[in-house]
């Protein structure tokens, strides 16, 4: 068995060099050569097994995750990784765990929110991880409304000191991560109260264990919030549940960088901007769009493996049977998938652009580029997730039955990604902002504010708003032009739609509620047309190796022709594009599909994710689906003995007719 | 805390009776009573306790289930149910278990591919459960495609008996609910060979294991094929694996009601009609249908209740938050679904009565609705359990963060329901056939063929190409007609265009093929109407009840509206409505929402769920959410402790810096 390929004719088909291809995906050759040392570093050890993962009770799975987090960072010193290498250790480690919080959102919260002297006081502590911590944001009541946060913060002259206290049920801190049973500090957010008046919400750096014997402090509450979806998936994390009985602590441990209180308990703002601290939100969301494209690359690799492999019906003469790859329906499911995860990587990649781009500005007081900035993080940030939930489901389903299967992987990738849709910020709350901005974008048009960035197309608002599609036949769809226009003009068209609306409205707060899914949509077309232009834009660059570009291509004209189908209605409503044109769209989009199916498994190739990143038996690099699917069956604890455990107690008394008399 | 209901308002707001409502959704006042009796039985005995469900490890939970099944006998004896109240008590269990498969598969092929006299034999064994079966068909290299099963049950006239033998790995039985460590008998699908002749795909019954110590028999290879998606969801049945070495069976246990083969190997058609076997098939997939309304509506209750509880954002002076219900991003994603599981159950009515008329007519020798019966029955499982898979996953979303805790009960219904997908007929496969049949009625149009049933619109198709939508204001499209007439001429335009597509390929096959993406959609549209038809028919009945019939006709136009509105690209393409007719459209299904709005409660009331069968902290049926998620928590295993498990061997070195000599 070893050394077999199932799938060595499909990667004898490509088109195009696959290993040029790997590096367009990596983003440099520099970030191939580091995703492929680390994850196959990660892949080679056996104290990075994910063996048995699913099968785990909760608590044993647990502790086999703090035992992997002691373990990797016993390894990230023992070679002296840099901070990046640290970084993708943990990313294919591949378990959600306490370290993410501290490191993802702990240390840039100390960092982002810090003055210059409590970082440094915190950060080398945390650097070295002599405290542990995580970030205590969202109660039992409030996630969304994060102004609405009743945890308090009361600030003591007397003693110099803020008193932190949970005064209801519901201010009790609920889900962050790290925080049941792992930190031993958190960033606690609470309304800061001095001199009897509310100045809203602030972050606190609050000790929650000791650092002995890590018993919970006097004062705080704290635990595990329980099971959530999936058997592994996120259950390796800790997230909890904290509530505070007047808990005080040293002024000095208020977050003061925009705003400080006073040893007198005065409230006195910083003369730095409170703007800085979405420079770390944009951070935050374009790693967000940067994972969607990692799940979604993983799930398409797993079912286009497994479509190749996979055959049924059509055998003709006794031969094989067809693979299922080869079905129109299953290609129409599976490739825009496929496309939307290449085109999530340049997006991700344009957004790591857009942040150095903004923090400059910021550093230079230049605000001007931060509400577009924003919009297009929120917007890219849910409709990356969103897609990604929904595509790595219909991967598993591409698989038929045994995509229901943990062994197959797709059920542990959904369950683990679905909450991407929900926090940092739930994505039909962040659509709602991005169509604020547009509106707003829209009624200071005119008035001489030019629009910039992504939403400059609007600028040519005359011109969209009457433009109509000259597309002919069916490959001049492959036009980049001829699609950015349709994808603008629909854009603009619905956007203007909703403005013409809520004008009709006497109260425009009311006006906005009321056409509020309108308004979704319109923001959604927004982002979709941003996905888009910027990867068009990413293949007016030079990319080198054979055929490279041109299966790019290919994959753009199938992100956006599909995107087009599927929306057909809002092209067609706005009246850009006539139904014949929307028909030539249709047999385009099935032209790429057949130019596609040839460098099928090769594209996923180029994801080059070990096998055990993937973790899939469907979704193995040799296609050696059904014997390892066998094998691995045998490996269920139901399967230790022939008879199940019950046996004697329940199913004996049913086939004997005994069950009056039995104990049940 | 005792008697609070903190939806009482909520209740009181309702414009109908709701009493009257639940008999129609229970569909009679028998059904009623009897759904009403037997949920709060099984909801008062701790027997059937849910507790800790998705906390315990696979053998536990599994050995739990084996409990539950001989306890629900158990019960079913002592109080002497009746055939359906033993089934409705197995429905509230509400957990998937071997007896799911020994009443609603084995049973029924017995019944339905059995002769009289193997009837006689072994329906009573089945009955009393003196034996456990199974429904053996799919295979680890075949599932969709029976055809290709490669089991082989060979005649050998020398013992007069079969020997039935599994030729290769992927030959081995992959699925079938109960088999892993249960089922003493299956009835296992195998090419009946004799006379070195292949016959094709029959069933065969065979007996698995031991009566006495329950061991599999000599040359009987089975086990369980592993864990599955979810936390306790399907892992409480023991989908098994199964393979032969030569097993033998007398000849008499070859399901022989359609064919026989002789003492002598010679294989002989019985004079009854193959097309009998269909009406099984009509039978289960109407029972799918009916389950899509049961998951799709436990999801939506949940949802409902919990939105209405959940306040967030646009708090006045101080007072409450908003209710998450009256956002109508909120209503534009939960009513629609709201309106389908009302929609859906009442299409699962009417496939009812389908079923019965069928099998009258199937009685009397007359075939000619069975092709109509097949294409509409496939297509409205494959409508309603994606569309029901879909709307889970997205009630879980209207919940926000809480939606992924377990608690809240939406993890387990989506992994327990999306296999509905799959089984009974891969989705995508049942629409491909509807289709089919689409294409086989148009090519028929005009020979003289009257196409009836669901598909009688066909008839009317000169009209239905040219006719256009006569909706001047946003009330027009609360005309039944209106509306029928939209979603007819939608899906007749449809099909005729793929038709058209057709027919410029010389080779029909390749043709569909190439075209099977379209011809989905159309077979979609065409199912879209069924269910909007259906439901209209429904209206016209007499529906006793204050403000009841209002209620329905409130949903039913929210039904039809948000389908036309998502798939306007089909209403505009094809010419009937203009995009005036469609924002019309939209601006209706908005003024619906706010009438629905205070109704919304009572709607979800009237599926008279108890607590127990719901078992959602989000959905409770006195909106007591926080202090009852706040308390669960604690149960989970890891608070069993305030220091984790792994404190001293992971996280003190971590702290301490001593890893470098910890053993990890
Ligand atoms: C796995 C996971 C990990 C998490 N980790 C952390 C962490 O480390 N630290 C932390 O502090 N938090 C964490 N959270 C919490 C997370 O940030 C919140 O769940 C998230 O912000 C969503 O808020 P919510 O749950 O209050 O949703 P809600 O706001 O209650 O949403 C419920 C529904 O209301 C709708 N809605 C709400 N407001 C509006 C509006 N204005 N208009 C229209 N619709 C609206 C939403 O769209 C949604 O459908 C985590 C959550 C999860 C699931
Ligand atoms: C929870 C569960 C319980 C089950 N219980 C039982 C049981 O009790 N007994 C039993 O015998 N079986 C059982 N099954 C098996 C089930 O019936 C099969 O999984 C189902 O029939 C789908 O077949 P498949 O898995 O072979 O999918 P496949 O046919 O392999 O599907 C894979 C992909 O190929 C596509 N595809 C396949 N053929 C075509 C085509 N002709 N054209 C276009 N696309 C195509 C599908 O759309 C899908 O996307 C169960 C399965 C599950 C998940
Ligand atoms: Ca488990």
């Amino acid at each position: 068995m070893e050394g077999v390929d199932y799938l060595a004719d499909e990667r004898k088909k490509a088109g195009f060099d696959v290993d040029e291809m790997k590096i367009v995906w990596a983003g440099s050759r520099h970030d191939f050569e580091l995703t492929d040392r680390i994850s196959k570093l990660v892949a080679n050890d056996p104290g990075f097994s994910k063996e048995g993962r699913t099968m785990l009770p909760r608590k044993e799975l647990f502790k086999n995750t703090l035992r992997k987090a002691a373990y990797a960072w016993k390894r990230i010193i023992e070679l002296r990784l840099s901070q990046e290498e640290a970084t993708m250790l943990r990313r294919y480690i591949d378990e959600p765990a306490f370290t993410d919080l501290h490191w993802g959102m702990f240390i840039p919260a100390l960092k982002g929110q810090g003055t210059d002297k409590q970082q440094e006081k915190w950060l080398p502590l945390a650097y070295k991880m002599q405290i542990i911590g995580c970030y205590a944001q969202t109660e039992l009541g409030h996630g969304s409304n994060v102004q609405g946060l009743e945890t308090t913060a009361t600030f003591d002259p007397q003693t110099d000191e803020f008193v932190i206290h949970s005064p209801t049920l519901t201010s009790s801190k609920w889900w962050p991560g790290g925080l049941g049973k792992v930190s031993t500090h958190a960033v606690v957010y609470a309304r800061l109260i001095t001199d009897g008046k509310d100045y809203g919400v602030n972050g606190f750096i609050v000790q929650l264990r000791s650092l002995e014997d890590h018993k919970p402090l006097p004062g705080v509450t704290v635990g595990d919030i329980g099971m959530k979806f999936g058997n592994g998936a996120y259950n390796s994390m800790d997230n909890g549940v904290l509530s505070f009985d007047h808990v005080r602590i040293p002024r000095d441990q208020m977050l003061m960088r925009v705003s400080q209180v006073t040893k007198e308990g005065k409230y006195v703002q910083s003369d730095i901007p409170r703007q800085l601290l979405y420079g770390t939100m944009v951070y935050v969301r374009q790693s967000i769009v940067s994972d969607a494209s990692l799940a979604m690359s993983r799930a398409v690799c797993i079912a286009t493996r497994y479509s190749a492999v996979r055959r049924q019906f059509g055998s003709q003469n006794g031969g094989q049977e067809t693979q299922v790859i080869d079905y129109k329906t299953q290609q129409n499911r599976l490739f825009p998938l496929l496309a939307s995860a290449y085109a999530f990587r340049f997006v991700g990649e344009w957004l790591k652009w857009l942040y150095t781009d903004v923090t400059q500005r910021l550093a230079a007081n230049d605000f001007s580029t931060l509400p577009e900035a924003h919009a297009c993080t929120a917007g890219l940030k849910s409709l990356t997730t969103s897609a990604t939930a929904d595509g790595i489901e219909e991967c598993r389903k591409l698989c038929g039955g045994h995509g229901y299967l943990c062994s197959s992987g797709l059920p542990e990738l959904f369950a683990v990604y679905v909450p991407a849709c929900t926090y940092e910020g739930d994505n039909v709350v962040l659509q709602l902002q991005v169509a604020r901005f547009l509106m707003k974008t829209i009624s200071q048009l005119g008035t001489g504010k030019k629009p910039v960035g992504t939403i400059s197309y609007m600028g040519r608002i005359e011109h969209l708003m009457q433009c109509r599609s000259d597309v002919k036949q069916a490959e001049d769809w492959l036009k980049p032009s001829a699609v950015l226009e349709a994808f603008e003009a629909r854009s603009a068209r619905m956007s203007v739609a909703c403005a013409k609306n809520l004008s009709k409205f006497e109260n425009q707060e009311e006006g906005f509620a009321e056409l509020a899914a309108d308004l979704v949509e319109a923001a959604v077309a927004h982002c979709q047309l941003i996905v888009v232009s910027k990867y068009i834009e990413k293949l007016q660059q030079n990319i080198p190796g054979k055929g490279v570009k041109q299966q790019l291509e290919v994959l753009c004209g199938i992100y956006s022709l599909f995107l087009l189908h599927k929306h057909q209605g809002d092209f067609l409503g706005t009246g850009y594009i006539t139904s014949k044109q929307g028909s030539l769209a249709n047999d385009q989009l099935r032209a790429l599909y057949s130019q596609l199916r040839p460098n099928a498994i090769s594209l996923v190739d180029a994801f080059n994710y070990t096998d055990h990143y993937l973790d899939s038996i469907l979704g193995r690099y040799d296609g050696n689906v059904y014997p390892k699917l066998y094998e691995a069956a045998w490996k269920d604890p139901l399967n230790k003995s022939d008879i199940a455990d019950g046996f004697h107690e329940y199913i004996r008394p049913l086939l004997k007719q005994q069950l009056r008399t039995a104990k049940l």
